[in-house]
């Protein structure tokens, strides 16, 4: 790959930038975090370095899974490759156990584990605060088809299963997560995006501890040695 | 019918009473319009008697075209008897039209014309807000099965079609609707509460006039005439 520094996009914590494979984007990673959509921002040294990693090596190995996804490799601590894609303004959540704005929004107590998985879309959209949305919505903004709408769920529930048995050979619990799926130029449709415990609500299996974002959200202290224990659980079982 | 005044249960525009027959309530429309979740509420005299009407009428109608409802009759200006149901806690919305919440939420600009009709669930729940919610919101809070969401959905549909057609015979155009279902003993499921100027979006025809709540929401002008002018279209071709 030559270096190519055109950005194509800036998220709140990763920018994307093109190179000179049309096919192929490098992310970085941001020593960033923000809450309450962007109205808290922080820099955070370290983060980029540790997401850049852990989602490296959540893709590598749910890839192994069967679960196809953008991922191409890490090219330095805070960088990778993934594949161009055409991301769909969607993020699709999938809880296990009621927790954040679910418990709030429906009144269902912080830790209730669920009978079955829930799943939610929300309409990404910075300025509509990011809202729930149905299947009827989704279609109607031809946000995705039906058929692509039945793909997406199924594949996230699969997606689902294979990180709550990741997460549970090294002692955590797999509460709630959200990713995005990207449509290829033949119009298949694969995850993309990351997942970290930026994207993912995870618990500690004894001590039900937060070790994710809500450290951050909720200022129960700082995330960088919350982020390196998840990394260092992973590396010890998957490296 | 003995005369019973214990009341079950109160809302912002009606009271139900039981009455000797456990299988009948009376309901008593009320001279009353809120906004806001209950944030805004006026005495708006003459309310009751118009709602009780309008909502008689169509149900009556709409009973001819196939779609089972919980009316008996009209017992007075502003009561009617109804069959007792198990309501189910669902706001049940379709869109013909963008408009409301809708058109905020989603940045779809009101008045424009959907491409087919849009249903939304609404968990009814004052103290919650009637948060919008899906179809695994529904079934995990144990609202409806699948099997009732997917016989609500199709009920939902063929009442739009059937109220799209009464409002167009009198030069009016359904923009979206919220109805209510109940559940009789043997599990049937069946429309139930009101359908009126308070819970349906009814723009005329050719001068887009708003015949509706939203003269009271947005402070357009008195509802009293507007209320009376869709019964008056509607007696006139109906009665």
């Amino acid at each position: 790959m030559i270096r190519n520094d055109v950005l194509l996009y800036e998220g709140k914590a990763k920018k994307l930038f093109k190179t000179d494979d049309p096919k192929v984007l490098r992310v970085e990673y941001l020593d960033q975090a923000t809450a309450l959509n962007g109205g808290r921002k922080d820099i955070v040294e370290g983060k980029a370095s540790l997401n850049n990693q852990i989602t490296s090596l959540i893709f590598k190995q749910i890839k192994q899974n069967g679960i196809q996804n953008h991922f191409i490799r890490k090219i330095s601590k805070h960088e990778q490759l993934v594949e161009m894609l055409e991301i769909i303004p969607l993020e699709v959540v999938i809880r296990n156990v009621s927790a954040g704005s679910f418990a709030n929004r429906l009144a269902i107590l912080e830790g209730k584990i669920l009978d079955y998985p829930v799943l939610e879309f929300y309409y990404k959209d910075d300025h509509l605060d990011d809202p729930l949305i149905n299947d009827d919505h989704v279609k109607i903004m031809n946000i995705a088809t039906e058929q692509e709408i039945t793909f997406i769920k199924h594949e996230a529930h699969r997606i689902n299963k294979v990180l709550i048995e990741l997460f549970s050979e090294v002692g955590i619990r797999l509460i709630d997560f959200k990713i995005e799926f990207g449509r290829r130029a033949d119009g298949t449709i694969i995850l993309a995006d990351e997942i970290t415990p930026d994207t993912c609500r995870l618990w500690d299996d004894k001590t039900k501890d937060h070790l994710d974002k809500d450290v951050y959200r909720r200022k129960l202290g700082d995330m960088i040695p919350v982020y390196q224990e998840v990394l260092i659980r992973l590396e010890k079982v998957f490296n």
